[in-house]
């Protein structure tokens, strides 16, 4: 309860980000990115995996830079990962220092924690602007909403290996409060569009439980409570946003192939 | 000597797919992903980890059977990646049991042996098709010329730990040989672009190279001696190709961003 507080309140500033878009909201990206990579990479070396963090952070200099200069090039983008992964296998040749997954666990950072939250950026360029704050509000009305009918009505167990304390009702719980928060903001903000507003909403919420489950797979694979402590004893950034790395670019692809 | 003689027959089929281009190229390419794929997973078994056959074969299904019905659509392919990322990731939530690696080398194996490949029937889509023919003559004139510049003047081992037989004057020769092979192909065929393809036959040497690397990195990681036995005493399709799998992509990129 507590932590849902103080994360909430850990998100205005980033509101305020949202409110600005543009550069703002690139800078907020790349932080989340820079910052998460590095809470993963240290992940791995608590398995005896080292990642690169130099190629890591390189790629993630490179993304949001070439954004900042020149804008969003699709083509650019798929030469960006193809570098990523032909850069992260290059990283395996050294077999003497070092062990068989280090390449695989740099490239796993690199498209995971560095290339998913440039989706908010990529949103941000769209023509529907507006949907970042989607990726906001399916990832915490679902975790929130989740949270207190889990609370109140939660009986059934979802995945009791993974995260012991989800509860069937909550998830049914979240999707639902993300559904109506997404329906909400789309009759006041984007009314001719509020239909795909629930349906991005029910999308979104989801998406933002699967990026959840996947950051807790990865913590107990690490064997790790949490990614950080940036905000003391709230967890690091990957805790905070892993709903939001996940749902940013389901809701990119969205707009992209779905939205008329 | 005898291993690359028969390594040059098995190339004639390609060769005759490459002179049709279009569906038999994409063909020929998506068996090379996909026995390339089956080979590669094969591998990481023998080190306990156990990728989702399943996701890379369904994955490489969906690239190249999209390629087939609606042509490249960079925003689709971009998709496609982030798809493929959430799909390894979501395999790694059973925890009970998979290892930490499996979702790692799901995710290695289709950006690296199933997408690697496809930039071939990409290739194929610019306005400069012909360059098809470089990615086959740079991987295999670098390959050949190392060989013999190697058995004649060769002295200094350029990584004894990865594959000791190589070395540094070898290097050279192949990457003359490619350049220069490059060369006679551009000035018969492409005589508006012999610098260029002087360039391209330099640079696809150099990645050629770094494909054999890599492909021996991660042999000598899986402790296997080849991928496979699809030519008998000869290894598997990964053997052979390893170094076309790296060139495609690089001459790609090289068009698109590069190339007048």
């Amino acid at each position: 309860m507590k932590t849902r507080i103080i994360s909430a309140l850990c998100m205005l500033p980033l509101l305020i980000v949202l409110y600005f878009g543009g550069i703002p909201l690139l800078i907020a990206a790349a932080l989340i990115a820079m910052i998460g990579a590095d809470e993963f990479t240290k992940g791995f070396q608590a398995l005896g995996v080292r990642p690169s963090r130099k190629i890591v952070f390189l790629m993630g200099i490179i993304l949001y830079g070439v954004h900042l200069l020149i804008g969003f090039q699709p083509m650019l983008l798929l030469g960006w990962i193809v570098l990523s992964v032909a850069v992260s296998l290059i990283y395996g040749w050294d077999i003497k220092n070092r062990g068989p997954y280090d390449a695989l666990a740099t490239l796993t950072t690199i498209l995971y924690v560095i290339l998913f939250p440039y989706h908010m950026v990529l949103i941000d360029n769209t023509d529907y602007p507006i949907m970042v704050w989607m990726v906001i509000i399916a990832a915490f009305a679902a975790d929130i909403m989740a949270y207190f009918t889990g609370m109140a009505f939660g009986k059934h167990k979802m995945c009791p290996n993974l995260s012991p304390k989800k509860t069937v009702e909550g998830a049914v719980g979240g999707l639902l409060g993300s559904a109506i928060a997404a329906g909400i903001f789309g009759y006041f903000f984007m009314p001719e569009h509020l239909i795909e507003s629930i349906a991005i909403g029910l999308f979104g919420g989801l998406v933002s439980m699967a990026g959840d489950l996947t950051a807790s797979a990865f913590k107990r694979q690490m064997g790790i409570k949490d990614y950080g402590k940036l905000i003391p004893g709230h967890g690091g950034i990957l805790d905070r946003f892993d709903s939001v790395i996940f749902v940013a670019p389901a809701i990119y692809y969205f707009i992209i192939f779905i939205l008329p």
